[in-house]
């Protein structure tokens, strides 16, 4: 069976036990997380082979957050090691209502940012590969970066493997001196798939839209290799409650949009995004069907919510059973 | 005062702290639970005395056991320590929202399953008893469990000591040889109160029925020793928010419905029946009408889903402070 | 720039861990609190330079509650430690749904209640002060601490320090030989803002009111010195849920009425009134209107909700944000 | 069965975890313990069964030191709940090598202290007793205590039961207006077994002695009742590694002395004498010589030093391995 | 690089927190292990690729251990998951001292008791092996686990691959019906190296020995293809010290015995030997000398005692600095 | 009063629970340290006045450490808060035995690193100074921080103020540039008091030296403004246990030895040398005699090792019990 190959940094996530402030912390739980890594530990736990390629520092931190992948079955044999660099990191809490949780970053000048695009031979990487997934936080780190991802992608579209990419543009990243108006056109155009709002397509390719379908044709039309733009429409009632849609516009299925999934109370909305794609991917590569995938990313993304963690932590079964419209939690003996 | 008894296993509770997956879990949380001993302690805390039956393996985890409930003042001086044999257990993960709780059972070839009947002088052990429980997971866990739980019944009827069931067919369970159809039968004719829905009254006496009331109907007719059936209705809105109406019927007070309350967010869903239990005989002890006591129970049942672990945490004036109509839960100094 | 002073008692916070009830717990989280502190360290949160004035007992527990509010940059240097004295405390375990929190004080004979008044020169504590607060807990505590109350109010009338009250009557304490009604209408007319209910109007100064607007103007009547009456009106929908609105009536701005905020799930609800107080004296030392006082008030009274502890944990800027209207608490990157 | 019967205070307490001093621990775990009682539950671990008589505050707090003790099988049936009361405490930080443990009391005014002699019906409470147990604490609480205590010995002389106490004096409590020299003496007469040592003798009885030995010919000499008096030798080498030796005298069988044993690491050493005489008491009950009694005390209390809590936590068998020369500590499967 | 291979039931364990007793846990810390396992991961961490074969329930158990054991880069991929079955599991209070540590088995009738040989496709599962371990539990376990050990020991002897076994009798297992004297010989066979003691020759061999040498001799003498015997001699002082020095006896290099290693304190006891067999492994592999390799084996074992959980954490550069003589601890920053 | 300066950065300490490896770690204490704030808060327990200049990252990480010193009274008042950048951190395993304890320093690029040394007012943030300190850490970070460290020394100079240095040479850091051989000399010329090894000399100075007293006559001959050269000499016994003697060489006083305290088991080994010079410094501002000032400063750092953190929890007091000889550690009641 081929793998879904996945690219990008992964850092160490240190977050406030329960509902802490960061000045009331006397201890952090610490797992490891990064977007892309998301959809390959995601994937794997539905069942998917997955392989994530990143760049560790050489120590024990960068060790065990391979290891902390690992344990899902993600290939990390491909990570390279770099001496003295350092591993990014983010702290987080957790808010609760009206209360945003919020993230302070320290992610500067890791191992990832100062990787060697050379030690990375895509060709060999994406050997067996039946999918690539990128995400537009990686060329925002680094010039570096950018390149090994503008390498990955020229292979992946060589070599015909579907590629997706979340273009998630971070307005505090892009700091090596190119901006993302420059850098991601070249990169978008090998993508089959894109998860994209309004706000990304303002930000990152200058597109004024009127609406979700408007901003898609418009993306179709630019970028002719891909073939849908997907997104989740998030109604953020409080840090503790959201409702989640999906919602998919492709030529060939025109305009989509999935039930909607009531959040209540959320245990953790952090890669709500990467478990969407996941199951997306997922569903891509069993379903012939555009909003059956879509419906399946949608359900992936919201039992994501609630599970700690920066990724999700269901099998294929669990959503199958949200998508069968059984969302009363009862007890499962 | 007089005692309730009540007899069944105890198994060790191993659940993940928070909202943690199996996977996710480095420490469990270690709690001991029975569906008749919760009812036993939530008696014992509602100021009733009472002795629970059991049988444990003689090691320090059966020696644990014993300990935790003593804590609550519940008599377990005649339990049965056997050489060479194991705890049952289980491993509990709670849920939140959409996504169930789930527990995976390990309790097969325990102590209790392997006990010998001729370990218990039920005519000692029920000497000053004035009520006794059983359940219906007992005759489940082995053909020496159904012969000891029958002795008990029939020195109860001899003894002229009200019974009650929650006669909870648990198909998992009912693995040594005999039907459920075939044992309970002979069990439940000596019942005078007994917890059944609809679905146990047709999976373990065949019956087909047409609601709560018909059930009940039919089952005082076959049965003519019970008196009352009743059951809580369950209105699962997600793992963390459920309502519940306690319902009865008896040929003396016909129909009975009580208040509905709203549980939101649940703290711990497990023992939500046997508190409801606990909390009907009391009523039974104390209050010379039926509605009152299934009032009780409704109220214990819903404070017990705010506290964690197997079983109630609450003395009579909590549950009166609900059933007078407070659920503001204004904080009390 | 001029400091806020209060002054009070401070006791251990021993509460149990999530929402586990007293029986269960077998650690206690730790922190310190006391009505008056409360109101301290909130303002130095919002930048507003603090002191707090109390007893200590003269040992590591009267150090570590120093200490913890110390983090905070209040000024805790004029605390009088007294040997051979206790520490007050309170246990609390949090409740959750239509289970009420509960607290068991143990705060009696402590350092405080056994302080010597002239321990405190008043002339030099409150020297460089801009704003006096106290309230009805501390002369309710002992005779001596009745005393230093009332001196600290004559010298702050002296010196023109505007003086705020949360007159607050607590049955349980008043328990020397005085009543609440002897003691406190000479303290009271001292006052320029009180936060009172009309119950307290009642309890303390005997009144019959009519609703909080008559109770506000016979009570501006009685103490002309005064000129706000504040309070806010909590509508407890269960121990995990309230809705919070702040209402005051002054001759200048009549009676005024802000935004109502639905705080859901509550995190801690202890310290709610102080941090009204904190954030309505942020108000008045800020802006010239006194609905933007009470707004700025009731906002941080919600937020401190949302997070553990006594007091509240939050900046200028995260108020701003609520009171700007978005309470999605959306993620913070 | 007969029972050992122990009277004397409770209290909750308070230690901070691992190694944190009072001004770091931001929890504080959980037991209770007392003297007394710590032999009460002893005893019952090693198959004695016992019963302890005190007074609690009637709360939550008192309940939950029933239910510690209540756990091991002790007899609290009897106690006092008394309202408006509070639970007598103690804090403790534990110290490593050079640097001592610490403890902090807060046990002035407790439920305890302000008893009613009254309530304790001696006769009943010390029908069923093999042996009674008290403590130099107990009288130096209150003159209630004192007077409780005196009844309780009264009782036990006029039924014949023997008698032990730990002299034990505290200079920090003997507050309420008489003095140990004047109190303990009339109590003292009716034992049978004193733990006692040069100190307390000099401090209590005003002796001026010379050694052990002839400390205790003079105890022997002054109280015609005593037959033994023991005491453990305790050399301290740190915080961490203690060494221990059992020694004793009576006419019968001379001056005894024990083997040595090292403890090393302490876990902790709190309660360690309570052991001691609990394993003593056992000795007495169950064998023929005195020096038997003194070592398996001894052995009893090494083992005391090496579990967390105020109280052993093992079996016979566990002190007869000791007993029986295997100090190895080896792995148990 | 060639892979060693291990086959063994791996359990979870459940372990009290500090040097807790089980009466007195609220949690357990959960890891995983077994004594074949363990030597796999400690040759993950000393970077030799390794597989592990083994039997798991098909639940969130069994995944969860194979998980934990991937987390380091073992290849669990071959891992038989079976419907319906029990993952066994073990508990373990850690002692201090001269108080044991204990374990409280609770494996019988688990997955890989019940495996189904025919499951296991030795010449597939070893085609790619430079050495095959196991060890004599696994055939104490049942007919079918030692059924499958023998078809793993022909094939590895078959395809040349060299055989170590811990022959380690435990005579709590051993209930299926066969003795350890019937089955173990044919299995020992095949084996190149053994760790054997004294104990285990006369228990399972049935051998009068004298002294280590002269049982390894006998050994040799009776297993022609056998090469080495070799053990650690372990100094007992007590639980928290013990002092380990390698010994082994072979044809070639005679009677050798490593420098002896003080441990103190002892952070955890389990698992020693394994990683002196992951040692003596890795030494096999990569110098040419006897003494090297039990070298490297009593440094990697007197490592492991000094990490929590049932395996080594340890890479090739952390040995060999004790190899070097440095053992004191000294700060690497 | 006046205050003791310092001078330097601090870092967020992350430390694995109990004895785990950071692969093993899901959680990480937090604490926050620094050489020269750890002098600091050392000397506000020990009851002097004082302040700490350093720079922080503008966000809720620098005010965590801001809050976690302030606590014991460290005046951070003049701290420098930089918008958009990183605080620096280290991560810590605790070893045992022979196994070290490990750091991974994770500092570079930190808000002190890129300091602007204009600032820092060293004659306002001296102006009420008895003593500066600095460690050779600092020059070692960035050239603006040995500009801003030069400027510090060269105004205490020009006000008299003494300063004392440890001048502590780190390999690792110094990566921008210049050598320690080119920048100390500059900077150790306002010294009177070092702590410096012969490793340091040779490393830092180029000295050749035979034996500390040879060494720091080398050093006073060289830099003559220095009056006394001191150290530790640390017996490694290993990672639990170590001696520790303090020695000194002053013109005035020739060589020094203190008495050696044996440190067993360690606690925490971090800021020993910190709690050395702490005491070191209360000594000189206390005694006239230059050994009671290294005895104070011995006793002091022995101290340290036996709580958890990087910075010293004592009292004077506590200080002078090891110093009077009593180092047995008995319990203080």
């Amino acid at each position: 069976m081929k793998r879904v190959v996945t690219f990008g940094e992964i850092m160490m996530r240190l977050h406030t036990p329960g509902h802490q402030r960061f000045l009331q912390a006397r201890s952090l739980e610490v797992t490891y997380g990064g977007g892309e890594a998301n959809v390959a530990v995601a994937l794997a736990q539905l069942g998917v082979p997955s392989r994530h390629v990143t760049c560790f520092p050489d120590n024990d931190l960068g060790r065990a957050a391979s290891a902390f992948f690992r344990q899902h079955g993600v290939d990390f044999d491909r990570t390279v090691y770099q001496k003295d660099q350092r591993l990014g990191l983010y702290f987080l809490e957790v808010g609760a209502g009206m209360r945003p949780s919020r993230i302070i970053y320290d992610r500067y000048d890791s191992a990832f940012a100062n990787m060697d695009p050379a030690a990375f031979d895509w060709d060999e990487l994406l050997a067996d590969a039946c999918w690539f997934h990128w995400t537009g936080i990686t060329p925002a780190i680094s010039d570096n970066a950018a390149k090994a991802c503008l390498q990955a992608l020229e292979t992946a579209s060589r070599l015909g493997i579907p590629v997706s990419a979340d273009v998630n543009y971070r307005r505090n990243l892009w700091q090596y001196g190119k901006t993302v108006q420059e850098v991601m056109p070249a990169l978008v155009e090998h993508c089959d798939v894109m998860v994209c709002t309004e706000g990304d397509a303002k930000d990152i390719f200058g597109m004024e839209t009127n609406g979700f379908q408007d901003m898609a044709e418009q993306m179709l039309a630019r970028f002719p290799n891909a073939q849908s733009i997907i997104a989740t429409r998030r109604d953020t009632l409080s840090a503790s409650h959201n409702r989640l849609t999906g919602i998919g516009f492709s030529h060939k299925a025109g305009y989509q949009e999935t039930d909607t999934y009531d959040i209540n109370p959320i245990v953790d909305r952090i890669g709500g995004g990467d478990s969407f794609l996941a199951g997306y991917i997922y569903g891509r590569l069993n379903f012939s069907n555009e909003l059956d995938a879509l419906s399946f990313g949608t359900a992936a993304s919201a039992l994501k919510h609630l599970v700690e963690g920066d990724f999700a932590q269901h099998s294929v079964a669990e959503v199958e059973q949200i998508l069968a419209g059984d969302v009363s939690g009862r007890l499962l003996r």
